[in-house]
This record gives structure tokens, sequence and C-alpha cells, in this order.
């Protein structure tokens, strides 16, 4: 029977048994017509979380493992130096303690950061699970290392915040024989999929009902090896998280950039313009890493500055900031990053407007200063200005037609008072900026445009 | 459709494609008509070998985890002693270092002894595979412990000093989740047995053709949860064993001591009868544990002695004896089992002809004199006498009649020369044993009876 | 003979021995009159550093051993939760493995940071040795842990920079049962002073050439238990650093604050006012603690600011700083500390010329306006301003006398320009400061007062 | 003033101090007129212990730190293929665990072996020491390993079996730096001696009373460095253990064999010949180390024949039997060593009247006959023959003379009733043996020979 005319017939069928609720279809056409779950566009900021068995030699970055074994010098240089002959990357978990992890405490300084979701890594390339998995017996959290499912710690903490969860999920193994024969196969065979990804997605859509299905290593297959599209009709259909779960758009060689409820495209992708679909800029503050480097230099760490700069373009484009940080084997996220983070959340205490549930504007940056960023919400235009104005006056030209009428007005957020402005030429409107002694605000500042 | 229908199909299906090659149905009458190779009634010895994480502890007995786990005090305690808080099973495999593991002096040491094969724990009920499994990633001897395919390593090293190798194999898996979920559902699920049974059990017979599988951990199941018919029907049919390969009988619940090419029926099964199918008594020396355990006492261990009287009341009625060693966490072979197994094959040099190939004798065990075991072997009888008569003269009643022609000779094996004898009363021969300072075996002598 | 007639002998036969090369007494009295060696009061900031097993818990603080002998519940908590019972404090000794310890990189840490001294803990109160001492066989930083003499390392290190680099040394050894034993005996015994302390003492001298010996650990005994008197006369004299080296007060019961080179008086000594003899303000970026604590918050690491406010309130009033930082047990400075201590080496970098070389004012502190210190060097008057003035308006009342002439000229560091200043009521001065955008420096603004 | 008078008016100022009570000079002519306390020469046979951190590795033997150091191949592969590159010997200490170790159990053993005294490395040249030595802080079993004061638990439960305690002592100690301090001086200082060795021996002595001091270790050096006289005459005059204690010969360059309660010359010694002095043989049952080796072959343990053959030879020229086992590092003494200390207190609990309180015979071993060796106590005279004879008839040469009367009564120990013999031609006695079926004893068998 060809195989088109069985997809006929099943959807036939499908139709005839679901009559009235409609129900997606197993292919990216019908996956792709279902509407974005409002939440996620309207939260702007998560805090991704990279945590695993790499976090315990915590050298280099999460791909140690891969990197050491095709002879990276570094690694192999390292593992050398510091292990016995022959010592193997699965001897790490047992020092993956977590001794320190609190979860509430960790929800706590996410909460402050102003981050509206959280996505942790429930499985990374490594292939140990931080939940216990029916699926990865002995290689999970809960029977080596930390003792404990902390997905599920973690999950409860984040909710209590009022912050959505999500998890990252890794498709491939680097060095799992059942993925590695498949691929030896040239992926003719589906072993692996079916005895271990597939199952163990579901366990985990059954178990945590996370808000967001972060996928990744996807690249060396198809959609059809990993089954994507049946996968996801089911997640979108049937699976408890149906209505309210957004996934992104790994899911196979050719997919990432073209299907998915929003798209991440490319590490650490911001394209700094406005994008047609819902995007999203997973980057790291350690610039290096995903997951913790105890060598880190404190160069390598964003300042606030470069991280509010960040934020600006991106969600100007119409795109949610997914800022990584790495915790360390003991269950600590290092002071250097709660000291970027708890300054990002002042920011956002004064700024916030700007930035949640805002709508990319006509313009995304100013046509002729550099370093300003626009936002829209409900009536105002929000300009997101990442550098004191020279001589404390700011010359804008993408809202000069804004500012045709005299009856606009101009504040910077956290401050009192207008600012006073005048329209060049009908050019470029100049803005002159208050006392920087008395702003509010550090690092940028938010001016906040309403008509009448 | 009655599942007795769909099999009749099936088999009907089965014999339409199949004339002419006879092949085993998966059932239990077809495949007891099997008939048992040859080689394993002539071997009657055969070493075990408990080797997995166990030995790491290596306290208690190769059950510690499951032990553990019930609140077994002395184990809790051990624990509670030793470890820090909340340590799990699973650490303790870092510290299988194997690193004094040798395959060719272990081969050597068995050789010596005069066993004919040998049995390896490829999976205990902990689930560790000492091979490195593609079901069982990271939880097997190649990822973690000793670095190494052990089951590579002594096969090769068995069979180079010609004897044959088996595999231990357990089905159930304490706490693989898989297998606690089949158990929840009450065996109606079948997940644990798909994906990593059934699997594991055909990667083994493909990779390492071993001749001997040795079954275990059947006994919470049915052998239809275990789909032990299909299995062993592909093994007596397709494998590359074939027409080489022994199985036990341990294949769910009331199979064994009834299907199988030999009965083990429980442990230590020494039934002292002649048994109508070829059986096996595995047993340990020391009495107390199959895993190595570091403190057990001397009084543990089985004397030369106690080993030989074992080892004659297991042939004369049938048995292979099947002794158990367990190796320690580095690949030693402690010296107290290389004693016992030294002083068995220093025995077996001497007396090997009452042994090996042997036939059960009409008689298994003197009728007048406790401690006389008989077999027999071409035209000869043996009696393993276990004990020095008295007075240097033993009464035998069970070769009364043998002895009827006065042209019987007997003699001790090792030693020149006939005993002198005679029939007393008709009813039991009395002979007369040499100077014992002139013997050459110690702890058992063998008389040789032969008529003419 | 009593006592005091053996000493004035002794002193006797010391004059006639050493005539002409005056030498320094075994008495404070003597000891006393030494003059201060020019470069440690024109330093100002130093940079301490505690290091030693107690990195390997970093939990607590430095003072783990002892907290947790005494049964504070959180350590002993701690401990039970994460160690076997029975667990040793030397067991943490093999994970201080220092793996990314880099002497050159911290040097460059220091010298970024405008410190201009370094001072590391030899050995801490737990008795382990950063160097190889003759007098602590296998509890030092090369028997076990780093397997690395550090104290080389790293006084090599900090020398290329151009910094002094000087030792922390504790008297007592919490645990060493040499000290036990003469405490038992209430020191008239003196066998761990003899033995230990002297010897470990000259050692370090001999070997290493500190220009500091910061003594610590005095507490419970006398100088005279210590023999620190005849130690110092020794150093003075006759070591090789004699000419160049400064010591602490800490040498005994009631000797702090009152003999020694340089006074330290208690932990964060920072009187606020003027002090006869020079001193010290030894004090900790982590507010908590002197060594590395993983699970210290955020908040209790000195923001730049506070830190800001420490250093110009000791230099006012005659003080060194000396910051401490605890590195972790692989030998990172974790990068909170990186970043304090870098924005403290930029703030001097504009600010410097108002604290190195500096000395305390007329005024230490503004009695009209608080958060301004003075300091004095050269023919200029410099005023750290810790807050910046309401209104850009600063009023001085310190200062009147020195702007009564008109020839006075005021400006801020690191920024063009002089400030316009007027004397109100000849009470105090109002003066005008510049844009806020317009200055260089961060967190603390100096101003320069230059008459003519 | 001259050394000799000073050595004078010290023993004038002596003898005037403690006229009444004599006591010993610090000089071996003084030294040497010590009787031997009875209790040692009646015991005949200790067990040896070595036990320490190289039971930790137990690869090779107790010195694998030296020849780990000097460059041993096997040992510097053994490190390299096992533990992280820099490992030190002292990160060991650590996994010295004796969780098993039950003083109670060992002393049950060392009894039922037939020892009457049990000596143990209280600190063998790695400078570890088994009790909380106060000069040896971290570095002794109480800090760190075992967390116990072994000393004092092995000494109680030894003295509860009746048995003498006696503690070894290395004198040099490899790598201690104050050692290696006055080697590099050539002996000219004794910082070492001073501060380490003389106080840690007087401490062992008053701590644990031990009935021997085994001193070892004394060869690189001259008894004047060790100050030995110095120290025996406060062991044998003031000590609390002066009137029951005894040493060995062991303390310098020259001295053993020539001074000391009891001779050991040279490890195993054994000169098969009557000697002036009491000696003793000091040898392994594992022929190779002293302390425990994991991989030690079967072969290399001494039979219980062998371990007969030389406790035969030893006793009978005079010596003392002290049969060295190495425990394991978790506290076991192994299977194979209680199997042959089994055996020989079977052994001596039939044939112990011809081992303990004996004297050596005029004829240590037979003139005509190999293997057979005398005994003499009280009326009768033994010999112990270690192979059975040819055709049950022994022929004895040394004993013709005391077979001349008739009335020699020749029994076999274990056996009822009296042997026939006959003195051929007065030139040697043919002695019948009796059934060998019928003896008690194994191995070894001893004739008693009592006159009338």
């Amino acid at each position: 029977m060809p195989s088109n005319l069985v997809l006929l017939l099943f959807c036939v069928f499908v139709r005839l048994s679901f009559t009235e609720s409609t129900k997606y279809l197993p292919t990216w056409d019908s996956l792709d017509t279902r509407p974005l779950p409002k939440w996620y566009d309207e939260a702007k900021i998560g805090i991704f979380l990279h945590w695993g068995v790499f976090s315990v030699p915590s050298f280099g970055s999460e791909w140690f493992w891969q990197d050491w074994k095709v002879n990276s010098s570094s690694y192999v240089d390292y593992v050398e130096d510091n292990y016995p002959p022959g010592f193997t990357y699965q001897e790490f978990a047992k020092d993956f303690t977590a001794e320190f992890f609190n979860a509430s405490e960790w929800a706590e300084i996410f909460k402050e950061s102003g981050a509206k979701y959280v996505v942790l890594t429930s499985k990374h390339h490594e292939g140990f699970t931080l939940w216990p998995s029916r699926y990865s017996y002995s290689w999970n959290a809960k029977d080596i290392g930390p003792r404990r499912d902390i997905i599920d710690e973690l999950s409860i903490a984040v909710r209590k915040e009022n912050l959505e969860f999500g998890l990252y999920h890794s498709l491939y193994e680097w060095f799992n024989p059942m993925y590695l024969s498949d691929k030896r196969n040239k992926f003719h065979t589906q072993e692996f999929v079916s005895k271990k990804i597939l199952p163990e997605m579901r366990e985990l859509l059954l178990n945590y009902e996370p808000s967001i299905l972060w996928s990744d290593g996807d690249w060396e297959a198809s959609d059809t090896y990993w089954k994507s599209t049946e996968f996801l009709a089911w997640v979108y259909n049937d699976s408890p998280v149906k209505d309210h779960i957004v996934v992104n758009d790994r899911w196979g060689i050719d997919i990432p950039c073209k299907h998915g409820d929003f798209f991440t495209c490319s590490d650490r992708y911001n394209p700094g313009t406005l994008q047609k679909k819902k995007w999203e800029n997973a980057m790291t503050i350690d610039k290096v890493s995903w997951g913790f480097r105890r060598n880190a230099k404190l160069s390598d760490y964003f300042t606030t500055h470069e991280l509010l700069v960040t934020l600006a373009g991106t969600v100007s484009c119409g795109g949610n900031l997914l800022m990584n940080i790495g915790p360390t084997k003991d269950g600590i996220i290092a002071p250097i990053f709660q000291d970027r983070l708890r300054d990002l959340g002042k920011w956002l205490k004064i700024n916030g407007e700007a930035i949640y549930k805002s709508t990319p504007w006509t313009h995304q940056n100013d046509t002729l200063t550099p370093g300003v960023w626009y936002t829209a919400r409900e009536n105002a235009i929000y300009a997101i200005v990442l550098f004191w104005p020279e001589d404390n006056v700011l010359k804008l030209e993408s809202v000069a037609q804004l500012c045709a009428s005299n009856e606009t007005s101009i504040r910077v957020l956290g401050n009192e008072g207008k600012l006073k402005w005048s329209l060049i030429d009908d050019e470029y409107v100049q803005i002159k900026f208050p006392d920087k002694a008395k702003t509010l605000s550090e690092n940028a500042w938010v001016l906040k445009f309403v008509g009448t």
C-alpha cells in the first residue's frame, strides 16, 4: 500500500472520529496553523538553565564530553592532568551533588530578575535526565548524583512564584549506543526513537506538564526519523498541556526557522530586524558557555549594560530573550549571575512597562541615533535609550511623525515630569534629558511617548 | 479471535514456511524435544562467577541492594555507618575497578581446577551489564567502573583453555523502572520485555555466542510475560549457537524443574537420588553468598573434603556441579578460592576418570556404608569413598552382585596394584585398603571395579 | 636564679657582644623603638587571601572545623548530611585540588585592583601549611591536595607585578595535640612552641622572605608562652628581611593594639578616628567569612560603593585597608570578587592620588556633611565624597578655613576644570558639582583642594 | 670539656643518685647485662602484623612508597595506570578505612593459632602512626582513615586473650623532611631524633606499655644518632614496662646481631644452627611481602607444611618464630592467612608440648635423616618429624645414645601407645611408625622420648 494512501486513509479516519473538535494532523501544514498561546509573547523574558553532569567538570562548556572525545586538546589535557587513565564521563555523575540546591531560593532569584519563565535542561546531549526517567535507568539525577527529582522540585517552586516552567530536551544523545546504531544504519532504523525518545518525551509531558518544550539536538537526522510531526500532533491534540504549551523549532534537519510555535533558528539568534514569526533569542550570560565554567574569566560575563543592549534589540524586533545561566554542580547560582539578574530586575521594576506585553512598533531602532530601540504598548510608544546622550540632548528621527502634534508628551520612566522637546526641520525630534543625577534608572533609560 | 486459534494458524504458517528443515515451535512441548548437546553432560564440572557492582560493597551477599532496600538491618547499618546519607547503589559502580582483572590468569586457574566450563553473570538482578549493552547505557562495565568489556575478554581467554563459556542472565531487574511499571500493571504490559530483555538477550547471543545461557530472576512473572518460548524457539532455530548452546530451566513461574535443557530447580539443588532429566547443582564455595564477601569467615568456605562430598553426590545422581566463586571488585580470585580449586584439580588429576564422561550407575550410593557414591564409565564401575574406612577395611553392599565373579579387579585410582577383597555371605564385599601412607589421593579415594 | 636576674645578665651579654651595631632586645620596650618601614604606610591597600583545607567544605567560614567540633548545629548538620559518619576534617585535604590555581593570573587581578601588597594564609588555625613545612609532614599543600608549594608560586608571581608579598601565620592550631598538651598544662610547658611554631616561623622567613608577617591565633596564651619577643628580636636583628618586613600586633594575650609594627586590634578594626600608631583594617569582601563560602548570598558581598566607603574611612584615619577574598578549593578567585576588585581598580586609576602615599589631614571626616573623608598629600587636600550631593551642591565645613583664601582651587579628580565654590558665613564652603553625566568617576568622587 | 669526661661525671652522678637499686647505664656494655624476661623465651611463637597506609594500594609490598619513588617500574606503572597525575602517597590514607576491623575477632584468631604474642607495626617507614601520636598530627590513624586508635583497641583485645602485646616501630621515615634534613647534614644534626623519634617512643611506652619494642629502620645512621643507648637506659630503668619488656637489636648501624634483648639480625633470619643469644625468626606467610598484597599468587603463601618446617628449624635452634600477616585496608585477615593459622593451631594443640617452654637439645637436627628437628623440655626429648618415613620406619642417629637404655619409651604425640624401636649397631635407632590412617597429627609428627 503506498504510504500516501495510508496517510489519506488515516486523515479520513481522523476526520471521522473527531468531527466538530478540530484536530491537528501530523503534518507541518496542519501543525503550523496552531495559534501561539498568548502568555508566551507577553512574557518576553525567560531564564534558561543548563545543568547536568557537565556541571561537574564545569570546564570548557556543556559540550565537554563531545569535545573531549573528538580530541580537542584542552579537554584531553584537562582530563589527563586531573583524572586517572581510562576515566569515563559517567564517573563524573557521582560528584553532581547538588547539595545546596534549593528550588525556592532559585525561584526567588528568577522572580526578582523580572523573568517570566524558566526553561531547564531536562536532558542534554549527554543523555543524563534530571528526572527519574523510566527510560534512563541509573543515568538520571535520582539514581546517582543529586539523588533527587530536580524537575519536580524546580517546577513546583517556579510555579509558586507565578512563573511559567518549561523544559529543554535533546533529541539526540552523543554516545547512546541505540542512537549510534541507528546512525550507523543511516537512520533507516528507529530503535532509539521508538524505545527511548518518544516514550521519554511523553513521560515528561505527562508527569511535569511543562509550558515549553524546548527541543534541541535534532540536526543530524530528519524530522521523519525523529517522528516529530506525529509527536507534535499528540502534543497539540491530546497531551495534558495541549492548550498552554509552546514548542520551539528544532525538530529535524531543515526544520529550524521554518516550523514550530516560535523560532530559535541558531543559538544567540538576534536578527536585529522585525521578524514575521514569533522568535526567541536564546543567549548566555557567560558569553562562552551554557553550562557553568569554573574557569570563566570576569570579562566572559555580560555586563548589565550589555544585557540591556541585547534585551532592547531583541524585544523591539519581536523576540523573547532567554538568558542562560549555568548552576554549579553543588546547586549554586554563582553570585556573578545573581548580580546581573538583580541589576536587570531593578531596571525592569522601573522600565518593565516598555517590555512586558509590548509589541514591536513601526520602527525598531532609530534611524538617526544608534542605541535606541522602540516598542509599543497600548497607546504609548517607548524608546529604550542605551547610552546617555551627549550634552543631555537626544535626537530621534523615527518619532518625528509621531511628534508632529505638539500634544505629545515625553517622560523618562522612573522620573516625574515631562521632558522638553522640539521638532527640528520636521525631520527629527530634539529631547532634553533631565539632570542625570536625578534619574532613577541606570545603564539605560526609557522614554515614553504618549499622544493625546 | 481466540488465542489458541491464533497459535494454530501461526503453527500452520510456520510449517508451511519451513518445510523440510524441522524447526522448534514456541511451545514447551516442541522445545522439550530438543536433544541435550553432548558436551554438557560429559563436562560434569563448571565454575560459576558472580561478579558485578555488588562486588564493591561485597558485604552480605550479591543481594545487597535488595536486602538494603527492604530494610534488612545489617545492610542498613552498614550503609549508614560507612556512607553519606542518601548514598545510592549506583554510586558503588565507580569503585568496581577491576584493575587486576587478567582474564588469562583466571582461565588458567579454572583450567587447573579440572572444571570444563565457566558461567559468568552477564547481568545480575541489579541490571548492571558486564558488556557494553546497547540497552543499558551508562549502567555497564564499559561505561563505568572496569571500563572494559568483561565478557569479551573472559570469553576469549576461557576458550583459549578449551573450556566452554556460558553466560548467566537475570530476566528481572529489582529496580528497573520499566520492570516495576510492568509489575504494577500486573504484567499486562510488557514494555520491559520488549524494550530491554529480549533485545539484550539477543545481543548477548549474537555478540558472544555463549555455550550456556543460564537464565535467572524469572520467578515473579509467567513465561508468557517473559516471552520465553518465543525467545527459545529463536535460540534453537536461528541463533548462531543453535546447535551447541544449552539453557537451564528458569524461564517463568512454574517452569523450573519442568522445562529447559537441564534443570537447576532451586539454588544448591542436590536431590541425592537419580533424576530422569539432566540437572545441575549450582552451589557456592562460600556457603553463604554468591558474590564475594569481604567479611566472610573462614568457616563459611567449603573445605576441600566438603567439596568432594558434594561433587560425588552430584555426579553419581546424574548432575553437573557448578561451583560458584565471587571475584573481588579489583579483579582478584581470592587465594582461599584458589586453594580449594587447586586441591580439587589435584584430586581430579588422579580421579578424573570416575567423573568426566561418566554416567550414573544402577546404584548411586552404597546401601551399607555411608559416604560411598558410584559412577560408571565404559566397562568400569567407580566407587568414590569419602572417608577412609575404619581399620582400613571397607564394606560395600551395592557391588555384591558385581563381585559375584571372582574375576572382578578392584584398584584405588592413583595407586598401582589390585586390592584384596572377599564377598561375605553373598551380601557384601569386604575390601582391604592399602597403607594410607602410600596412597596418592587425599581427602577421598576412588575404587575402580573392572569385571572381565 | 630569679628569672629577671637571668634576663639582666642576658641583656648585659647582648650589649657586650654586639656593641657598635645596635640590636633590638627581646623586650617590647626595645622592639617598639623600631621605625616602620616606609613602604607599608605608603601602600594603603592590600589583599588578604584565606586559603586552606577549609576551602574544601567552603561552608560557613574558615572556622568550619572548630565550629563543627563545638557542635554548632548548622555545621554538624552539614557534615552529617553530606559525609559518612566519623568523617574527619583531614579527609577534606585530598579535595583541595587547586587545579586552576595560576599564580600569574591571580597576581594580575591583584595588580589591576590597585592593591600594593598581598597577604596569604601560610597556615591557618587548622595547621595545614601551604608550603612543604619541615614541621608539618603530610599535613601540607605539597604532600596532599594541591601537591604544590603554593607560597613559592604565589610569592614569585606577586613580586613580578611589583607588589609586596606577606604571610599570615597562626600561632595556635586548634587541634594540634602538642598545643593541646601545653594548654592542658596551662602553658607551663612549651613543647609546641619549641618544636613547631618557632622552627616553622623561622623556616617561613628564611625560605620566602615575606614583607609582612601577619601573626594571628595568639589569644589563648601570653607572649611569654609564644616567646614572641625573642622571636621578633631575631626577625628585626638577624632575619634576612630585617630591614623590610613589617609585623602586626597579634603576639599574645594583651599584646594586640599595644605592640607591633602596626596594629590590627580586632578583625574589621575601623575606629573612624585618627590613631597614633599605624594600623590596618583587615576586612572581608564577603562580609561573613574570610574563607570562600559556596553558599554565600549575593547580599553578603560588599558592593563597590560599600567598599569605597570603607576605604575612605580607613585611609583618612591613618589605616591601611586589607581586603580579604577567599579563593575556591580549585584555585579560582570567584568572578564576584574579581568584579569588585576591578571596580576598585578603575576607581583608583582616577582617584589613586588621594590614597597612595597620602597622610591623614587635620580633619578626618567633614563636620557638616556626612560621607566625606579627607586625606592630604604633598600640598593638596583631598575630600572623598561618597554620595552625590543633593542638587549638585556640596557643603563642607572642615575646609572652611582652608578656603578662606580665594585662591584655593577645587577640582574633581578625573575631570578637567575648576569647580565654582563660595564660602558661606565663613562657616562652610558651598561647592557646585559638575554635570554628573560628565564625571569620569563612579560611586565616589574626590575633590582636590590646592591653595597657592 | 672532653665528652668522655662528661660521661664519666654523668656516670658518677648516676651512681650517687641511685645507690642500692642498680641502674643500667646508657652504654651497650651495661645494657647487655640485662637478663631476658622469661616469658619471651617460653612463648616461642608470635604473630607479626604489618598494617598501615601501604595496605591501601596493597600492591607489591609495604615498601610501595619507596619503590615507587625510586622508579621501580611496576610501581610507577601501577600508579600511572590507576591514579591521576601527581597523586601523592598521602592521598591513600583516606581509603585506609578499617571498617571491618574487630580487635576481638583478630585476637581470637591469634589465640587459636597457638601464638603467644602479637607484634603490630605502630609506625612503619611511611611514618603513619596507628595511634594518635602527639608528634604525627594529621598523619595518624585517628585523624585520617580508620579514625580509631588501633593500638589501643588491639592491645586490649590481645591481652584479654592472655597474649603478650608488642609494638614494632621504625626509627627512620623515608620522606619525613626533618629526617631528610638530618641526613643531608650527614647526621650531625639530630632534630628528627629530638623532636620526633624519642618523644614518640616514650609516648608509645607510657601509653600502651608494650611487652616488646621491635625497632627497625635503623640502618642508615649510627646508634649515636638515634640516641639508642640513652633511650634504652630509660626503658630498662624508668619506663613503666622496665621489668617485662623485651627489645630487639635494630638500633643503628652495626648493632643488629650484636646488642639487644634478642637478635633478629636480618629479615627471615633462620641460621639452622644453635645460637648463643636468644633470637627470633621474623618471617612472612606471604613469602614476598609483609604488607597485604591484593595480587599475591596462591603459590606465594606458605603451605601449612612449609610453615611447620620453619617452625621446627627455628625453635630447635633456640629461636622464636614471628609469623607475619598483612591485614587488608578494611580490617580483614584474609581467609588464606586464617587457614594457615588455624592449621598451625590444630597442630599445636596436639604437639605444643614440644614447642612451648622447650629448650634446644644437644642436637638440633638429626645427623642421619633430614627433616627431623629436636627440642627438649623437662625430662623429655622431642623429635619433630617433617616427612612421613618411607615404609613407616624412621631412622634416627642423634638419639642413639639416648636409646642406649632399653627403658626409653617413644610415643607419637596425639596417639596412644608406645612405638616399637630398636638400636641398630649402636649407631642409629629404627622406629616403627604407627598406621598413618590412625595418627591424629597431620603434616608433621612429634616423637617424644622419655627415659626412666
